[in-house]
């Protein structure tokens, strides 16, 4: 692996996205989706440019209006003079869907101002995994100057609760009648969340949205953890709390700044894509011994009953190179 | 590693336990769950008396009534009868929660049956996950000559499709009005279904609950899978549709069996059983390793933009015994 932070199409592009050069951008961020053997030549050009912008996540279930309350998010930025960089995730589906806030998002308003890049990212299956993508796309729109970063998931599952751990102010949102808090505890979001919103607050059965999550929170905070500020109700659509969490995302990254946690936060993170790129590579050569001892072999042999399943495991493990 | 095979303690209780001391039984499912280091030992013990119990995966979202319906089909196997074993799994709890099937069945009508056994396994964290825990569980109750072996799982994640892939047969469970299909299909859940069933079919909404089914199944049909029988229409309660469903199981298995792919799964299952544990093992070599070239001192670095992550994976992987 010597020798490979010397990719001169990488340090090119670098130096042009840096300048301001949107069609570097999209190159790089097609490598940070599509090919992690780029990555550690774009870890190597990015890294002196990259750990100012600030990193916003909007997760909750599918129906809430996550796309609605990002672009507005982004608007409102945007309207108070800030380059606004866009990731919209979804680790669910294989190639990138209709459904996603990107494609509709270039197709509206926002589309053609320089002062925004939006992108979606799918999970295409490569070793390492979609957090491990976006955390790369995050470094490609901050050394470009975007700042502040908005991440957006699909979804409520592990995944998703992976890729909301790389932002700096996470943001859970719900909504009445559309997919239940159920899932988003249970994947532990509420946990993770720093700012609970309920969107469509001008709907029907939104003040028991906002009196269940209160409650939930009372249980957070009895349980020791510290007390969050109370719910943020939202109507994206409408705009109208858009100042609001736009207020509350900066008043908790001062307090992140103010304690410490913000570094602290930032060298977990940093900490966490060191353990997966080391473990992605792992995958890799696993993969590779498997080729070698036929594991197919092995696995008849357990299936039959003449091997144990811990014994083939240390005969992978020492054809491992 | 070597000798590890020869454990006394596990070589004598997988005896007894195969002689039908349920107290044996009782300990080694406990080792099953807690005690990774006991695996190699255990897996060797029971590798001869394995291999033969059907396993049967039950899966769906919470409130599709999942708990009632494997306990309806649990008192229609003793009816046969057969010794059957279960295995309630909560991949998102921390410790048995009071809601999973175990804690329930054990109080009612089937306490006391010794043609029965009932296990709860809790997500406790280790490495290898729970998944690796739930394979050695029902291995241990295959030895000690229950059959089937029912697996419940409380929701539909990630962690419970690896959980229902260690199934000969999975069972997916929707329900009218609880719980909408779409995490379950986002899941992947419908494509590792074997079974569709509707439970709950007395209730409102039941009919419509099948059509959409029925026009997934349709879907999958036309997308090259191949065509499953029709849904199951299920009250478990009542014990309505129970007969069916066992006829359909039992037809599934005879299916698997006659075409070759009831040996193809358990080699697949063997393989992938195989492929975690050393992935576990390498896991924790890279947790050694973190500690020996100080991870927060590279973190920090990546954080400060004076390295990258690929160059500090590398030297955590250098680092790797």
């Amino acid at each position: 692996m010597d020798g490979r932070q010397f990719d001169v199409e990488v340090t090119g592009l670098v130096a042009a996205a840096v300048g301001g050069d949107r069609r570097a951008v999209a190159r790089l961020l097609s490598w940070a989706e599509n090919a992690p053997s780029r990555w550690p030549a774009l870890g190597a050009a990015l890294a002196p440019h990259t750990g100012s912008a600030e990193i916003i996540g909007l997760t909750g279930p599918p129906g809430v209006g996550k796309s609605t309350a990002t672009a507005a998010l982004a608007r409102a930025y945007r309207a108070a003079g800030r380059r606004v960089g866009v990731v919209a995730v979804d680790p669910s589906s294989p190639v990138t869907g209709g459904a996603l806030l990107g494609d509709r998002i270039r197709m509206a308003e926002l589309a053609g101002d320089p002062g925004i890049f939006v992108r979606s990212l799918a999970s295409r299956g490569h070793l390492g995994g979609l957090a491990l993508a976006t955390a790369q796309a995050l470094r490609v729109l901050d050394a470009a100057g975007f700042d502040p970063l908005l991440v957006e998931t699909v979804g409520v599952g592990q995944a998703e609760a992976d890729i909301v751990a790389l932002a700096d102010t996470t943001c859970l949102l719900l909504a009445p009648g559309a997919g239940d808090g159920v899932q988003a505890v249970k994947a532990g979001l509420l946990e993770v969340a720093d700012i609970l919103v309920v969107n469509k607050i001008d709907q029907p059965g939104a003040g028991r949205t906002v009196a269940d999550l209160t409650a939930m929170l009372r249980l957070r905070v009895d349980a020791g953890a510290s007390a969050p500020p109370g719910v943020v109700r939202l109507a994206a659509a409408q705009g109208e709390g858009i100042d609001t969490l736009v207020e509350r995302i900066a008043a908790h990254r001062r307090g992140l700044a103010a304690t410490g946690e913000l570094e602290h936060r930032r060298v977990a993170r940093a900490a966490a894509e060191i353990r997966a790129l080391a473990l992605a590579a792992l995958r890799a050569r696993l993969a590779a011994a498997e080729q070698q001892v036929d594991l197919d072999s092995l696995a008849r042999a357990v299936a039959a009953g003449t091997a144990d399943p811990a014994s083939a495991a240390d005969r992978l493990l020492a054809a491992l190179t």
